[in-house]
């Protein structure tokens, strides 16, 4: 039976302040981002975050971003590497703590927001990150952007990386993601149904521009900050499973 | 051969801004109360801290603290203990990290500040110590202060604990510190060697109204912030040593 | 005509994180309660809400906290008092600059959160909100509870006290306010929009132990941050019209 | 008799952080750049240097940076204009309050660190601190790097601008510095007392290439941060005065 990956950004809330639905989420997806502290999310949040996704069997991951609360880590910060890479150990490393007092683990790392952006592209960040995993857990698997530099990278350093797609983001002929902003950069509910189906079933998506690219990922990215994205991970976890295709973590349980 | 444990604050520094002289501080101790990035310290510096300590055989401690670095974790806060709970473990759990990238590891833990001197007495915030400690590492060792609710909280709970005492501040006759602010609550330099020499040789004090007190510490806290301190540190470690007492971490090598 | 004011929190979203409905809430107040971004509130955010308080000719007041975004203000912090009074004048004078951007000016000033309950009676934390005030803006009246430390000390120091009632809290006979977690501590909606016009209407309230207690507010407070106190303060609002009250600001248009 | 400004960043200590020497550069200096929170300085220490200041009669300008703590507001982030705009009033408002209480005012405002160096070159947060300028008070003069895009935009807004010499720092033909880092960016003592005299007597400076650029500066950049860095504003301003020139104020007093 076929099987594919869900991944979605939780813990997110810090303090007083709520962010996104996480327990609706959580019904959808087989792992979940979970934010470390620096762009959000709080200790007492991460971990009853943590404790949900292991009632659920949703594999725990590590979401780390920029230090920069404010921005929600979702502009970019001209870092020094080391400091990066020092920052990334701290917050993978927190969340292994409170994952353990949770009653589970950390399986798996992604990068957040403009952290995530930079790395498709810029080295030294890339390399910061590649520096990091391997300090913490070289068996720690990456979730990457499809040919791009931390991809690249991180495979040469040995790292097992995690090809991820996204279900309602347009791709560009070269495999890169139409910036938000850009018309037609988000697809419309259905589009992205469409797409994620696809992208399992048959391993490829239209581009913007009408063509073809062959995409072989090994998890699909929801979003869940919206009531409207949460109904469509619904939707998208749905049509895979009346596709015949099993949701399940990349990790081995 | 008498042996004695020597602790002092490091990895206090933030950013730009530095605090203490580790490299100083590090000749004269056996045990580094690391900070971790809540009441002060960052992740490059932490990590650059526990490789110090590594290279010169030196225990990591992890130092959790509130979340006030406008606070320097010196003023007490009215933390809900469930939050306090989850922010020790995350603290904990970076230092964890951080330190096994720098080729070591975390040995034990020592609260910093407020939280040190509010366990003391508060058993609310010390059963969230004590919480977390046991959803970390129950096998990690607590440094407490004889006699207070929190070494009393920790044995209960089947924690290691060990018990502290400080070379230059003076006791009360029911063994706790005169609070900085009131006459005598720091000792002169002289005066603090000799009670360092008098703690280990003979396993008591003389208290601020003349009396004696009992203490059988298994660590001694110097302090590393300022240049007197320093020194201090170094005339603590020569006349112990020059008394035969060696000075070695209270954990196995 | 006997006219009353109505005051909320306003402006207490941060970066990505929203927090309460503004928007909906402005419809209901004559003084708007503005975040000034040590417990909660961002720049544009602040600068915002002040643009839609002055569209609606709500009044902008000051509400600094303390410096804590995880508690939002909610707990106690130990402050110096010489740090609490600066850090209260760079509050007031952050948002005096972004109202000012707005079109509109600061005209009073209420503290938030834990920093209110404690100037209710402690001196110190209270001598620092009244030294704060006479170093920013003498002439601007603060938002107090009757009968409080912080009263009688702002009364003393000349600056004009503006009292305050709560529609939705019970009162103890010494006119503090029963705590949040005992019982009966916050009124039902209905008990609540009475309690409102009879504040107004007979200057008095019951007591949670069935007794009378004198009341003569200027202000009263009302909140926002969950669906049903924005309905609630819609009705005490309407009740209060209903009855003859016009709402409007304590500070002269 | 020629006149020339000194000006030098201050204010940059952060709670338990001290950061230069304030007093001893205060000593050499006539404006002082006081940091405003969001990069590092701290409302009591601002207030505490605006004091100093107003004592020795060193004019206070607010020196506003980038939210960003842990990198001391020197690292780019990629900002929204809007976000950065409020962020600026924000800054300078808090100034305002702090200088006023202190017995002085904000008389200017110069950018710090990557926001300085950004808004030489794009126009995009170089607009929004003109629009942040005009907010707060357009009649507020602005430290600017000459031939930057910050003066060409400032100056079309109608905003004073006081262009800006660096006394060790080597120029490139285009009036550009030399990017620390790069060979000869930054002068020796002797030709940093050199360059300052001649900016002010000659109105030109020899480039890292060993041509010669016109500059006519009203304000020279000294730095406090490090002993060196103090004695180096002692001899430049030492040498200043040697050669009849006068330091003062770029406002009038």
């Amino acid at each position: 039976m076929t099987s594919i990956d869900l991944n979605a950004d939780l813990g997110e809330s810090f303090g007083s302040w709520t962010f996104g639905d996480d327990a609706a989420v959580l019904a959808s997806i087989s792992s979940a981002n979970v934010a470390c502290g620096f762009h959000a999310g709080d200790p007492p949040g991460i971990r009853e975050t943590c404790r949900a996704a292991a009632r659920l069997g949703v594999a725990v991951g590590a979401h780390p971003g920029y230090r920069d609360l404010a921005g929600f880590g979702r502009r970019f910060i001209a870092y020094d590497p080391e400091v990066l890479a020092a920052e990334i150990v701290a917050q993978i490393g927190a969340v292994q703590a409170l994952a353990r007092s949770a009653g589970t683990s950390v399986r798996y790392v992604k990068p957040h927001g403009a952290l995530y952006t930079r790395i498709a592209h810029d080295p030294v960040q890339a390399r910061a990150v590649v520096a990091a995993l391997r300090d913490v857990d070289p068996g720690l698997p990456l979730v990457v952007l499809p040919g791009s530099a931390i991809e690249r990278l991180a495979r040469e350093a040995g790292l097992r990386v995690v090809p991820e797609a996204f279900a309602d983001r347009a791709y560009r002929a070269d495999g890169s993601l139409v910036p938000r902003g850009e018309p037609g950069a988000v697809l419309a509910p259905e589009a992205a149904v469409a797409q994620a189906v696809r992208l399992v079933a048959e391993g490829c998506a239209t581009t913007v521009d009408g063509g073809e690219i062959e995409l072989t990922p090994e998890t699909i990215c929801l979003h869940g900050d919206a009531p409207s994205a949460v109904q469509l991970a619904r939707e998208i976890r749905a049509a895979l499973e009346d596709a015949g295709v099993a949701i399940r973590s990349f990790v081995a349980a």
